[in-house]
């Protein structure tokens, strides 16, 4: 294995962290705050570390086969979480190691977890750089990486194949570094256009750049306690449903649609199955609120209703109304759509709808072919047949969260903490949401679970992320053998 | 379709049953009790419509094609949850429909989930038909059937395909016929030693066939309000402990292990992994028991956590402690136990061992298909390969449970019933094993929930008894199209 071009690229991943941390440096000088020299430590370390990666393997091969591509963007993602912990520990904003190691994670990885209690007690430069990691995990850090370094060639192809979710890469005809560096620029244009609104609807330049960043990313970090409710402002509340929905999309539509091939952006199945569970799941919710009086207007109800659906399924996490004290049946329906997710290539977590489709198809030609025994199923999608590796795959991947599921919950549960709690942290933190139900509610956090909960419940973040099989081929002995 | 056989069979389906319930009128007789009049009356009804649509079809031809054999086996068994329903009816035991048709189901798919708050309230009459539709229900009625009518000829291969549990039938080189008699001969010899082993350890007569039948099929339906644990004898403790094993074994084996070819009994690898499985749960939770003093000594803690292990992991049911007040942990691991449940070709419930390994096996070629993209992989199981096909329908199998699973909790938690009752409420009826946790935990039972969801679980009884497939086909508009 070329171990070399593998540390080469953790360098220049750690020197890119500490440049992005100069961002909020900036607001630290802004509010003068002491943090600000916490943030600029954390810059030094990751200059120093980071160049001292890059240069004492600067003379490394460029060949990254399979390996190398599971190595970089698996344990890039670890690197990451540790690096991007450094301005909460140096600060002494989060002094302990697993907490901060957490938090740091929980961003890049846009799930919006949070062990903070009193989030409003930080200052502006260390929550600054906590809605930042969303926005740089969102669109994916070893995208980001494709589309700023072109020495990588081919290679990059491995790369942002194992970090771009979904199961499916649409191929825009473009270079790989092409590609990486339309989804940026869509992601950026997009982000300057919520920004902007959210200025106009009230909140300040900070708050603005804050909220976008959790949005954009489907990550849900928030500035306020109270989350998106703190604000209380229904045009908000709007903007941000409408761009989380947005977020929630496959970034390749956005491509066609700039292009003018609306066609294809409203053609796509993926795309209108996803809007139509929305808004099936909006008015469902709407209705049981109204009618069991939780809001007085059904337009009210369906206020709140569709702003925690799309925060559901797009996997945000931001709230503006405690879900767990909703009706049952809302909370279980809830955590079938923190399954779904978003779409493959969206910035959403979840199993992405096109799986869950195609998992939908195949159980249903089961039983056809039970009724005609001689026939023959090819599983289509759109008309188009799916090939066979690809769906064992997607098969592969249902049944390897559910065992992770299952481990998780109740590596959890071990702790006497109670099953719902249990399992919707896992849930929560593997499908990169947030808050769950029980005792990890919108209103409670994750601050009261044990220190190697934490940690495994962070390695759940990355590998859900990483969409499970980029991060569990690194535990299995196979994988080193070879 | 050729609906007067599928009529025919019914007809002669409801005279069996007719048939079976004057062993609970000898007992009505014995005991002097006023429950025998309705039982005669009970016998009456059967024996009338049973022959008059027997009687009516007389002269239906014999042929048995896949249509046909669907709607025996499973509209045979909604025939047989209305017919077996009529003495509690009638007896004014269980007036009401649904509640009556609940138990009725419950008896013959062996799942022992119970609507009675005072069991012992009951007479011995209609207490002996409640256990005895465990046992008719246990081998199959179907099969029962086919070894008493060898007129059925080839077609009986259809209907045992259908009713019998796990993903390959295996072959006994004997015919349909024969394989169904040697079945019913084995199933008899094991209840017979039962129950006289349950009768040396100091159960009357009555009792120790009621608690022979409940065990035996793995149903679980008791005659005393606290189940086993009303007994409080350990020498029933442990008879019924290794009887719960034996009935979650395949029942071929036994068939070999007769003909002295002991090789091919401990060689099963099911078999194996089911033994493991319950070794290493039961040590497992008796350590949590231990240390979490719930029992003084280690070998106390053993003796309830393997009855406890191995009653829901057979999906019987009998119960001699409270499981629900265990730790979240114990909880949450017997859920994971509902689901495997007992090996192929058993009387168990459940997804059945050799598909759980089947599904594992999968998941764990995918990851490996990822690190070696050129290699070729063939599902093996006990060195020999698993057909495509067969593959096929595991993987549907475990989607379309999920489905179910997700359906059937939305349901019953759209009653606002809280989500871990409604969730274990759907498993323990769907794999047939009985008592489920929080609200439908063993010390409570399902006689608050309103009738429409009782009626839907005892639909999901039947799927689960019959493997999801033959009665979903039912509802596939394909099905009757063709």
């Amino acid at each position: 294995m070329n171990i070399r071009i593998v540390l080469k690229l953790y360098g220049l991943l750690i020197i890119l962290l500490g440049l992005c941390m100069s961002f909020s440096y900036i607001w630290g000088l802004y509010y003068n705050e002491p943090e600000k020299n916490a943030i600029a430590i954390s810059i030094g370390i990751s200059f120093f570390i980071g160049s001292l990666l890059f240069y004492l393997n600067k003379n490394a091969a460029n060949d990254i086969y399979l390996q190398e591509a599971f190595l970089i963007v698996g344990g890039g993602w670890f690197v990451a979480g540790f690096f991007g912990a450094l301005p909460y520990i140096i600060s002494n904003s989060i002094p302990n190691f697993f907490d901060a190691f957490f938090e740091s994670v929980s961003g890049f990885t846009t799930t919006g977890a949070s062990i903070l209690i009193d989030i409003e007690k930080l200052s502006k430069s260390i929550l600054f750089w906590r809605s930042f990691t969303h926005w740089l995990g969102g669109m994916g850090i070893i995208v980001l990486f494709v589309a700023l370094f072109p020495f990588l060639g081919v290679s990059a192809r491995h790369l942002i194949k194992y970090e771009t979710p979904g199961p499916i890469k649409t191929n825009l005809k473009a270079s790989t570094n092409q590609t990486a560096k339309y989804l940026w620029y869509i992601y950026i244009l997009l982000s300057l256009i919520e920004c902007l609104l959210l200025f106009i609807a009230g909140m300040d330049l900070f708050n603005a750049m804050c909220h976008t960043f959790g949005t954009m990313a489907t990550g849900g970090f928030s500035t306020l306690n109270k989350s998106i409710a703190g604000f209380d402002n229904k045009y908000i509340d709007i903007i941000i449903t409408i761009f989380m929905i947005l977020a929630g999309t496959n970034f390749n539509l956005f491509y066609f649609f700039i292009l003018g091939n609306f066609k294809t952006f409203f053609k796509d199945m993926e795309f209108k199955v996803y809007i139509l569970i929305i808004l099936f799941s909006s008015i469902f919710v709407s209705f049981l609120l109204y009618i069991n009086k939780y809001y007085s207007t059904l337009l009210k109800a369906f206020r709140y209703s569709i702003f925690q659906v799309v925060s559901i399924i797009t996997t945000t996490g931001f709230c503006t109304a405690n879900f767990n004290e909703w009706p049952e049946v809302i909370k279980l329906w809830f955590v079938v759509l923190m399954f779904i997710g978003g779409c493959s290539g969206s910035t959403g977590g979840g199993m992405k709808v096109f799986r869950i489709i195609v998992i939908i198809k195949f159980a249903f030609q089961q039983i056809l072919r039970l009724i005609y025994p001689q026939g023959v199923f090819i599983l289509k999608i759109a008309k188009f047949p799916l090939p066979k590796n690809i769906m064992y795959q997607i098969l592969g991947f249902f049944i390897l969260a559910i065992l992770i599921f299952i481990f998780g919950s109740l590596y959890v549960s071990f702790h006497n903490i109670d099953i719902i709690t249990s399992f919707s942290a896992v849930a929560a933190t593997l499908w990169n949401i947030g808050p769950g139900l029980g005792k990890v509610s919108a209103i409670d956090n994750y601050y009261f679970l044990p220190s190697d909960v934490k940690f495994l419940l962070s390695i759940f973040m990355i590998i859900g992320r990483l969409e499970l099989f980029t991060v569990i081929v690194l535990f299995v002995p196979h994988f080193w053998k070879k």
